[in-house]
């Protein structure tokens, strides 16, 4: 049986006059966008010419909120409540609505970036506080998490439909969290190893842990990162190797 | 005939622990509420709160834009190009009404705050950036704007419905503008006085301006200040001698 | 022997148009003052309005650095690194003493905010990054830290005066620290019970924790909260049961 | 008689995760530095990453203060007073100067950046208030400002050292004012060119204006943009043909 999968990656995350990545050269390889709204990075000017850029791409369009942390890039984890969660969401989530809405696409996806991303993954909370904010932003958009999370979980128990995602470039914990950066194994460089990961990991729905154990994972979407030294050539390796092996690599929000 | 006139005030103008105005006092007088969205003030759970005040007191909700100027409250003017202000519109309506949406209320007015009304009173341009946002937000959206002003044209040009502002606390110049603050006669603070120039305003449409000339104004709303020191007893006075005279005072936006 | 004690106060903790508390009123029970400096509250020129209203009042002048964090005051923790709290620290403090300095104070001490000040109290890393920024930034300063925290002696280690603070309006747990917002006995609204406790933790190094037993504080200086409801008639009655028991209220760092 | 002039760039202007120039390629040609402090850009991490890369260099510290307008990055004028101006630039420079100091490093200039740069060259009193907050701030700073500018003649008015900049790849109004961005001949994209420039306003303290007049300019220092696609190409351009003209390039602060 043939199976697709899409390739999300986060762009946008520049703020004025800053850029962090080369957006363009990404969405050549995605199939899906992560748009920063504004609160780790992002601001309106930037948050439309990415919207036209994927339009461009052929790329579907998603929200990418964050914690209101622009120093810390999202990547700090704050003590919010599931209110505060609920509310930033909300609010990111809507201002991106009315931007995309306006260049004719409407935002088919969210995913939360950096800090919110982890949080969510653990605190059950958290996770319906970010899954109930976006069934109420629209109940047609799909909820990306990491696979096997809370936060997967609360986004079916809310209704929404969900897309389970796996890092092709990070290495796996035992119980199928994320290694820690800076642990040994956390990081895979090399884009051919990260090729076969990503690979493997759609095919067969397994990948080895850092521990060496067997983790389940479910692939419905690869992350491919934007901000390491070598983006682009890990975007077209995991890219061609799964088209190579005949998995159909497009949006699960396309038409 | 019955006029009809609307009261709208400002309201939601905190930021996290801070609060500027009674907004619960001021929305018992008032019939429309103009939300701050974050830029010159409001936060995500300020503005929900506020959403729910303004549900609860049988207010309508708008939402009320500004510069990118938490600092100066949005009153420090910005040279900010007709796109710049295109997306920060965007931006700003589109975060309240995915909040507003969530409670269940639309958001039915766009008010522009401090000196980004003043610019788009003036500019054609950045009016017509303006018109085009809140066009692009949502087309059934009403507009509001300084009576006689380029945002009022802008906006009827794009399609939506306008809502011509006044100002019973203010003095106007002869060409309708409002007077500086800090010229002769720009600060009307005696309550009386400036509810009888409600009224007159309404029922007249014209009101003398401080060279002593009068001006044609067209009062579809009139702005309760909420931030002076007699606020509260200014929008109690001006309410009460509009309905004493007969007038309807009522959203311009209710069912 | 006479005891002598400060009573210290946050100001300045308003940020563009807003404001916080009655900060004018505060100072009049208060011996020394903590202003905002930008990241959780305060900007440049609410920070110089209040140096000028503490001169005016005879009150010593402090930094209060918070987390960058306006929407959440600074009461949120973040997962900050100590290098990044040296780092947020020395700019607050620093921009401070330049506007302290063009006024004609010198800033005297630095107590940290919110979030930072609980987390300093508890993690000997982050204290000792505090206690090394404030004393890159002026080995004369006087850092104000929890009674029996880590970061009173983070500055002791640094070779920084310290200032020891206790509570009068808050409860204790039996290890020193405060009953955390919400749990029973965490807030004392009472104003003459707080005042009892201030004069007994003054004279006798000992208050009773929440769960009964005895508590060894050392009280250099007593917070006065301005916040709360009753903060004024609060700060009047510690600052009368003081004085009247013969305990000399003064700064620290008086000349 | 032999000519000494400074080579001045702006650095540290990334936020957070982003970066805008290539920091440490352009501090290899400049001789003074230029650090973003937190409102157009820059923020406390950054700022003591970029003062440390100027030690490193061997290249003098200054203040690089712009307009609370990070979205804008500073480029956008604002209707800010007098007081407020110097409120934000003793605030930015107070900040930096807690940073450099714990670095060893004194900060030795400062130099408005972007569009406070283009006011306080035109307006006397935003001059005059920048000029006095850097007085204010150290007396001993000096001030970098626009060859012939408000801000100069503000900066000796105050009894500051004052240094007069010229830009070798901008053209020049016959009034000595900056061609503005946009018209023929504003922007000089040679490297050769700008070079020529460069030595022939040293040597001769003329350059030609776009209208073809002679403009009489002091060059105490050049500025060498960062962010332009050839910067690197231009200060090693500029730099080398000073040096063969037999130019002394060293900083106006050098011991």
């Amino acid at each position: 049986m043939t199976r697709t999968v899409d390739l999300n990656c986060d762009v946008g995350e520049g703020f004025g006059a800053c850029t962090l990545a080369n957006d363009a050269a990404l969405l050549e390889f995605a199939t899906s966008a992560n748009i920063a709204c504004g609160f780790h990075a992002g601001d309106p000017g930037t948050m439309r010419g990415t919207v036209r850029l994927a339009i461009q791409k052929g790329v579907s369009v998603g929200a990418h909120p964050g914690l209101p942390d622009l120093a810390g890039f999202g990547r700090r984890r704050m003590e919010v409540s599931p209110q505060e969660v609920y509310e930033m969401v909300l609010y990111q989530v809507g201002a991106l609505q009315a931007i995309a809405r306006a260049e004719g696409t409407p935002v088919r996806h969210v995913k939360p970036h950096g800090a919110l991303y982890n949080m969510a993954a653990e605190d059950p909370d958290l996770a319906g506080a970010i899954a109930n904010a976006v069934a109420c932003a629209d109940i047609t958009l799909v909820l990306v998490g990491l696979s096997g999370s809370a936060l997967v979980k609360a986004g079916e128990a809310c209704g929404l439909r969900t897309a389970s995602e796996v890092f092709a470039d990070r290495g796996y914990l035992a119980n199928g969290a994320l290694a820690p950066r800076g642990t040994p194994g956390a990081i895979i460089s090399d884009p051919a190893r990260a090729a076969e990961r990503a690979e493997q990991m759609v095919q067969s729905g397994r990948v080895r842990s850092v521990e060496g154990t067997e983790v389940t994972v479910w692939a419905d979407t690869i992350c491919i990162h934007g901000d390491s030294p070598h983006a682009l050539e890990m975007a077209q390796s995991v890219r061609q190797q799964l088209e190579s092996a005949g998995v159909i690599v497009q949006s699960w929000t396309s038409p």
